[in-house]
């Protein structure tokens, strides 16, 4: 092996040290008075409850997959034997991930509630290195299994002629990030629904009946709600990241095995080094860690640009290290240009999130503005805006995906530039996500302010601290919306390096099948002619009317699947409704202040609620992309996923940036304009907020989800879709 | 020609007179008491002057487009020479269409107003055979221009061996289509901004500010709320049903035309046998016209069973037909097949759209019973019914286009099927459409319904009157929610058969590029060895990044497209609002029905507001895939269009059904469920209503326009971006 891989290994090891010490350093600090660590601690056992009840329904629906991978590799033979296990290391990691993550947020907001009583420094710095303790575990964890199972694999498959060994290490490894995939869709859609219950239950009945502020502690549902940021937000997020950074980094070496098979020291670097270029990445997020500080009384701004200067510093430095490597490795200096291009989409997605959904701009306050004629119009202006916002993110990606393609491949669009250019395509993906290290701090850095003022409000702490953490919130607010910005545009490149690794395995397949391995064809007609072949062997063109049906389908998976996580949330916020009503109809003193509501039994109701609730988007999710492939073949898949990975991306861009826009519109309003707090126009943009609280907390991030796992699931099940189909 | 083909032009001159004969009646009936006439006359005038203003925007926007096709055609050289003509024609009888339709409804509503003084069945036949009106003008002026321009290309065009002259015939026929869907743009668009900006801005003042009924005489806005339903309604609705009914035949005839190139005899009957269908469908429709009747106090029940039989019975006789038809005309007994399934696919969009929005099925009830809970979760659970609703519709399109590509085919998808199983999808499309006489004429009668019953409350005509014109009303609504269903679901199917249409003119023009005309290679294989070249040629393959690219650029296109239009109609709605305001303040006396309102200022204020409100939505749509073209050429084309197709399909159904879900909520709740009406809950319904409002009547149905002119815009400027592209 030689020397730069050991940096993937290295990297790995930092990020986790790291992310030790931080959580040590964290511990050391007090978490507060006796009422602080109650609360912490009802909100930690809330919290643990969930996830342990959801990892059993993980655990099962891993048993059942791995029984069904296994049949595939050792009974029907159409599948490499390695797979089931990469799946299962997929899963784990992920979900211990989700849970270190966790265990470090929910350790943390009562202590940085407390370090909120001496300054707003110390505040904001135990905070950010409390989230960073979530995106290092995150990357550390991503790149011990990949180094993990490259040195495996490198060791167990034998050598074979024409670039075979290394496109059949990176596709074993890429059912790695299947199994993450899977443990994904859980986190995100059951949080996803969790939150979202418990949030608008407890808005429901304790804002607009009961007319008690968030977060007061009469309210039985809001200890729940505090639990759903944890388990929505950092846990959801952190699986979603989870699954898109390796899912970037195992697409990429799959493209980079296909497009140099003739070159086997060449395959080998483009394979590492999109590995290299991720630990180096996640070594400058360690660095950028540490330039995150500010001084007493920032301001909002001053905040966000400190914050901003940890992510920047790194994306400086990967640039300039990524050059490095490629020159290194002997790559073509154009797919620099596409991690750039990559890097330069992930900020533009996150800009024009922030564009659509601050109340410094014009979109959110035109929204705020309508509020003048109720709450229909308020809804009116936010669909609208929420629908045009979409089309910024999905220009930026087509530009992008032109760009990446095109520097790879010197911009000569056509068949024998394809393995090249989509391997450009995928190092772009990875370019964007270089720096996750320190991105998913500042992402996890939020619901962990968020909680933190939740437990200062519910723990009576004076105005000053109070102040402190509302600034912490209000940053964290930001940063949420540019976060989610960019989960989904990594999410939506993610999938397209996906897709492009789908077509190279069938290509590979298909060269196999027809006994003409690629070795055997030199030069550039050779290998178009091969690609004919293919493309008309699985009629993958838009002619054919499998392709379109496919496409339909696609579509539909995505509508189908929001809908039903929409209403999925409807129904457990309903149930948390009845429960606040009751406790405040049965418990005597409970209004007063005198009795203590029944916490637990909210927080169990959203945990049953999102544990029954999760199962059929899930299920949907996981078995469209193998009955389709099962009865319409491969062009079937084929049109499923580019239909599933455009409109989905549209969606999920819409529903976040409506839900956010709302969000901040009424914040706006409260903030003084039109009437401000109590008039009707705030009433009016209470109910657009908690309209777009499913929309951006639910339906739009698991559509992350789907996208990728609907990819994921066709990569992996191929065999099947190749060998059995119907039409 | 033929003898067969005359029935054709016997169809039209049929449907023209019919449609003459039923206004001629109507206006026999006496418009009633003079403030009747005195309302009628003022929406009459309203409805006019509206249309003369956009007609004045149209004529503009046609000459312009002329002159373009003009300096193609002549100057370049890269269009037929007949494009321009053709292209003008499809305008003016789109445009002539929608005149006499909308005359007649405004001329009818206070006539059906007063035949309710004397019995239900009376108003009842009244308002459908004026609806009728609009149905005959539609289909006659459609098969009156294919008439004629076949019998001019036919004789112009000189014989061209290999059956390219029936191609060069059916090619330049589409661009009256090209004609018929910009002039629909317009008038979906336009109209689809006028009425929702004066039934929101009426709504929000009168309702809800000045707790008047609708349909006030003392609601400054209400005249312009009943011309609203004429402009959008009737001739919004007649545009796009115009546009999809030519575009189905000629498409059909174009895909009929390549399907049999090697057998004149055979094409020539493959070219008419859609406008044979078409013109048999609309004399089974006229004779559908003369069921439609009921007996004194009939319910909805039998209302709707009365409406009913005249469809069913059009649409049994037609499938007899057909089958004659194809048989006399030598065709495959297959395509039968086809044509059947895209009958059922009409009627099974329309009673999925039924069940989703009608108050009689649980997802309506549902959405009603969250009004408990206030109107955000009416809100919550209306959007995640109505994405839900999206996927049957879906798969009944999945289901329609596998089997009537399978029928056509005898199921074997493979290249050398390709063009007779595209076809097939054609004649689907013919199929559904075929008894859109009738249907149509189902569609009309809502609006001239609901106008009948905004005159008899205006004109403060008695309980027994009114209760009559409510029954009426109600209908309409189920009538217009199915009729919603259909016009989307043929749009999709017709803007597939224009896809399917594009592909072919292009491979026509490769064939020729490459000079190796079709006739000199026989067999399937040959034909099979020239597909694979033209798909490689242009790389509309899945693998390609510009498709890619372009499928983005289209799910771009249509979330742009839809927020614009749904802001539209937020801001002309808000100068509606100001406007009432400022009456209701300014006018002393209008609150105690002393004062008239000014009426006419209202109408203006809408006028202005949908033309100035139209313009950027409607160049969008035009400039999109012309831009699209120079930039990434037909592979970028061929992905915008199904990226368009696809996503715009399910947004539309997913809008449509949301806006009528949440309309037959509040119905449910007035009707005396969750506390009827004045109650919270009612409030909460009445919330979601008006959201409805633009996601029903405005973003929706443009959406119908957009997907069809998109690929329209495409087949007549193909030679563009088969000549000039960047990439």
């Amino acid at each position: 092996m030689p020397l730069i891989f050991w940096l993937v290994p290295i990297g790995a090891v930092l990020a986790l040290s790291f992310a030790y010490i931080f959580f040590k350093q964290m511990m050391k600090h007090d978490e507060g008075t006796d009422t602080m660590k109650k609360i912490a601690a009802h909100v930690r056992k809330g919290a643990s409850a969930y996830l342990r009840q959801q990892y059993k329904v993980v655990i099962i629906v891993f048993v059942i997959i791995t029984i069904i991978f296994s049949i595939l590799a050792y009974g029907l033979g159409i599948q490499n034997p390695w797979v089931p296990f990469a799946f299962i290391t997929g899963g784990a990691f992920s979900g211990l991930a989700g849970f270190f993550g966790m265990k470090a947020a929910t350790f943390a907001s009562a202590r940085v509630a407390n370090a909120c009583r001496t300054s707003l420094n110390a505040g904001l710095r135990l905070a950010f290195r409390s989230g960073a303790v979530m995106g290092l575990v995150v990357v550390g964890l991503v790149l011990l299994d990949i180094s993990i199972w490259f040195l495996v694999l490198d060791h167990f498959i034998p050598e074979m002629a024409g670039g075979y060994k290394l496109m059949t290490i990176s596709a074993v490894m890429l059912t790695f990030g299947m199994g993450a995939s899977t443990q994904a869709l859980f986190a995100r859609v059951g949080g996803g629904i969790y939150t979202k219950a418990a949030d608008v239950g407890a808005d429901l009945v304790g804002k607009v009946e009961a007319n008690i502020p968030e977060d007061d502690p009469r309210n039985p549902a809001t200890i729940a709600d505090n639990v759903g940021d944890n388990v929505g937000d950092v846990a959801g997020m952190g699986a979603d990241l989870f699954e898109s950074f390796a899912a970037s980094i195992l697409a990429s070496a799959l493209l980079g095995a296909a497009a140099y098979m003739k070159d086997s020291a060449l395959q080998f670097n483009a394979v590492i080094a999109p590995m290299v270029i991720a630990a180096i990445g996640t070594m400058l997020s360690i660095l950028g860690v540490f330039m995150v500080r500010t001084k007493e009384g920032a301001t909002q701004k001053q905040l966000l640009k400190s914050l901003g200067l940890g992510v920047n510093i790194s994306a400086v430095l990967i640039v300039i290290a990524s050059y490095l490597v490629l020159h290194f490795l002997g790559l073509p200096v154009g797919l620099w240009g596409s991690i750039v291009i990559g890097l330069a989409a992930g900020i533009g997605i996150g800009q024009s999130t922030e564009y659509f959904t601050a109340s410094a701009y014009k979109p959110t306050q035109k929204i705020a503005a309508s509020s003048s004629t109720g709450p229909a119009t308020v809804i009116i202006s936010g669909v609208g805006t929420g629908l045009i916002s979409a089309a910024v993110p999905l220009g930026i990606i087509v530009v992008a995906i032109t760009l990446a393609f095109g520097f790879a491949s010197n911009f000569v669009f056509n068949a024998s530039n394809l393995n090249i250019g989509l391997y450009g395509i995928g190092i772009a993906a990875v370019g964007m996500l270089s720096t996750l290290g320190i991105t998913l701090a500042t992402d996890a850095y939020g619901p962990i302010a968020d909680n933190a003022g939740g437990n200062a409000e519910m723990s009576k702490l004076g105005p000053e601290v109070r102040k402190r953490t509302d600034a912490l919130d209000a940053l964290g607010n930001t940063t949420a919306a540019t976060g989610k910005g960019f989960a989904i545009g990594s999410a939506a490149l993610t999938a397209l390096a996906l897709l492009a690794s789908y077509f190279e395995e069938i290509r590979m397949m298909f060269v196999k099948f027809l006994d003409k391995p690629l070795e055997l064809i030199n030069g550039t007609p050779a290998i178009d002619a091969q690609f004919i072949d293919f493309v008309h062997h699985y009629d993958i063109h838009l002619m054919n009317p499998i392709v379109i049906v496919g496409i339909f389908l696609g579509v539909m998976a995505v509508f189908l699947f929001s809908g039903m996580t929409m209403n999925a949330v409807g129904r457990a916020a309903q149930k948390m409704v009845d429960e606040v009503r009751r406790q405040f109809k049965t418990i005597p003193g409970i209004m007063e202040g005198t009795a203590e509501p029944d916490y637990a039994k909210c927080v169990e109701i959203s945990t049953k609620g999102a544990q029954k609730e999760m199962l059929a988007p899930s299920l949907i999710a996981l078995l469209i992309p193998v009955v389709v492939g099962l009865v319409f073949g491969v062009a079937g898949i084929a049109g499923l996923l580019i239909g599933t990975i455009s409109s989905g991306f549209a969606l999920a861009i819409f529903m976040a940036n409506a839900g956010g826009a709302w969000d901040n519109a009424k914040k706006y309003v409260e903030e003084g304009h039109y009437g401000g707090k109590g008039s009707d126009n705030h009433k009016a943009t209470v109910i657009g907020d908690t309209v777009g609280d499913p929309f951006k907390d639910t339906s739009g991030p698991s559509l992350n989800i789907l996208i990728k796992l609907m990819v994921m699931a066709s990569v992996v099940t191929v065999g099947v879709a190749v060998s059995y189909h119907l039409l």
